[in-house]
C-alpha cells in the first residue's frame, strides 16, 4: 500500500508504521531535507526517482515528490481497543462506524478521533469504507496512531461492548441533548452513514441517542464533523471532571 | 451557476435562492416526484431531458437526475451579518475565513456553521475559495440560509468588527483552551487556511487565540471539522447560559 504527500509520509515516517521503502522526488536527493534526513535515522530504503516515474507510481497524484510503501493497514480486535483503555487507565472511548463510505469522511473521522484521544475505530465488513490508500491520505498519518478493529456484525460487536460494561449511544436526530448527556463513562459511541444514518437495528441495540442541537433550517451536517464535535464533547466532559469544575 | 443532485435541489427549492429553471431526468415526468411537485407549486419551469443531455449540462457528473439553474450567488456586507444579529436579538455570531482554499472544507463549514446558526460568514476575495458549484453542492443547501460578506481585506474587517463591540477570537493552537473561554458574547472567530492556519498579520489583529485540547500524537483537524466543533461549543455555551446552568 502507498502513503503520499509530504504530511502523510512524515506522519508515517514517525509512526510504527512498517515502511518497506521511500520513494522520493530526484531533486531531494541533494537537498537537506527533513523527510531524507529521518529516513536515513530510520535505516529506510530510499530510491530518488524521477518526477515522472513516482507520476506513474502515484494512486492519488498528490505525491508531491513523496510516496511512501507500507506494508498492509493491521486491524485489531476489539479486545485490543478495550484493553487500551485499561493501559491508559482512562474510561473506554470508542467509535463505531454504521456504514462510512465516503474514503474522505473516514479519513477526517480517523483524524478527528486520534486528536481526542478516542481508544479505536469499530468499523463494519460490509457497506463501508475499508483502510485504504485515500483513508490513510486523508488521515494525514493519524491512523498510524489509531486502532481499527473490523467486525463482521456491529450489532454483535455492540452486545459484546455492553457485556464489558460499555454504554454505546448512538449519534442521530431526535434522541436526548448531548449536553445533558454524561459522557465520562465507558461509551461507545455510533455515526451512521452519510446518507441514512444508523441502520434501525443498530439503533434499536443502543442505550440512547444522543442528539446535537440544531438551529438551521438545513440542519445537515457531514458525518465527519458530526463525529469531530461528538468526540470532542465527550473530550470536554471528562477535562471538566478531571479538572474539578 | 448550476446546482446539481436530488438533496442539493431540494434545499434551493425550499429556500430562498432564485431559480431559473430546473433540467430533471425525462424519466421524473410521468412518477410523482416530490421535487416536480414542489417546482409545480411554485411556478419554477421544468425542462425535462433525456440523460445524456443532463450529463453534458452537468458539471459535477453527480446530477443523479436533478439540475437547477440558480441566479449567481449574492455576497451580503459585514453589516447585514451584524443586523442578523440585531434581528434575532442574540450574540453576534460570525466566523471568518482566512485562506479556506478548499471547496469542499469551504461547503462543509457553510453547513456547520448553518446548523449552528452562525450568522454569517466572511471571506477574503482572494487567496480563498469563492462560492461556485461544487461550495454549493458540498453545502447541501445550507448556502440558501446563510449571509456571506467577501471583503478585500480581512484584517479591516477584524477592524471594523471590533469598532461595533465584537471580540474577534482566532481558532488556533498555542491558545487560551477553548473550554476556559467565554464565547457568549458578541464573537468573530478566525478558521486559518488547511496548510499554514491563521496568517500572523490577521492573527496580531485578534483579540485572542482559542484552542481545542489535543490528546493525540499526530494532532491534525481537518479544517472544517474544526470549525464545526468550535462553532458548536459556542452554541452550547450560550444554551447553558439561556437553560441558567
Amino acid at each position: 500500500m502507498l502513503i503520499e504527500g509530504r504530511n502523510a509520509v512524515r506522519e508515517a515516517l514517525k509512526s510504527n508504521i512498517t515502511i518497506n521503502k521511500l520513494l522520493f522526488d530526484k531533486s531531494l536527493e541533494k537537498r537537506k531535507d527533513e523527510l531524507v534526513n529521518l529516513a536515513f535515522e530510520k535505516k529506510i530504503k530510499i530510491e530518488f526517482l524521477p518526477k515522472a516515474v513516482l507520476d506513474k507510481r502515484s494512486k492519488t497524484s498528490h505525491h508531491q515528490g513523496y510516496i511512501a510503501e507500507v506494508v498492509d493497514f493491521e486491524y485489531c480486535s476489539i479486545d485490543d481497543i478495550l484493553q487500551m483503555a485499561k493501559q491508559k487507565n482512562e474510561k473506554n472511548f470508542i467509535v463505531i462506524l454504521d456504514g462510512i463510505e465516503d474514503p474522505h469522511n473516514f479519513g477526517a473521522i480517523i483524524r478527528s478521533c486520534e486528536c481526542a484521544g478516542v481508544h479505536g475505530i469499530i468499523i463494519g465488513k460490509n457497506r463501508c469504507a475499508q483502510v485504504n490508500e485515500t483513508v490513510i491520505k486523508t488521515s494525514t498519518g493519524a491512523i498510524a496512531n489509531m486502532q481499527i478493529a473490523r467486525v463482521a456484525n456491529i450489532k454483535d460487536a455492540i452486545t459484546y461492548l455492553k457485556k464489558h460494561d460499555v454504554w454505546v449511544f448512538g449519534a442521530e436526530i431526535g434522541g436526548e441533548n448531548i449536553y445533558k448527556q454524561n459522557l465520562d463513562r465507558n461509551i461507545a459511541i455510533v455515526i451512521g452513514s452519510e446518507g441514512n444514518g444508523i441502520r434501525p437495528l443498530v439503533k434499536s441495540y443502543c442505550d440512547g441517542i444522543i442528539t446535537l442541537p440544531l438551529k438551521g433550517k438545513v440542519n445537515s451536517l457531514n458525518a465527519s464533523v458530526a463525529c469531530g464535535i461528538v468526540v470532542f464533547e465527550t473530550l470536554r466532559q471528562r477535562e471538566e471532571v478531571k479538572n474539578g469544575k
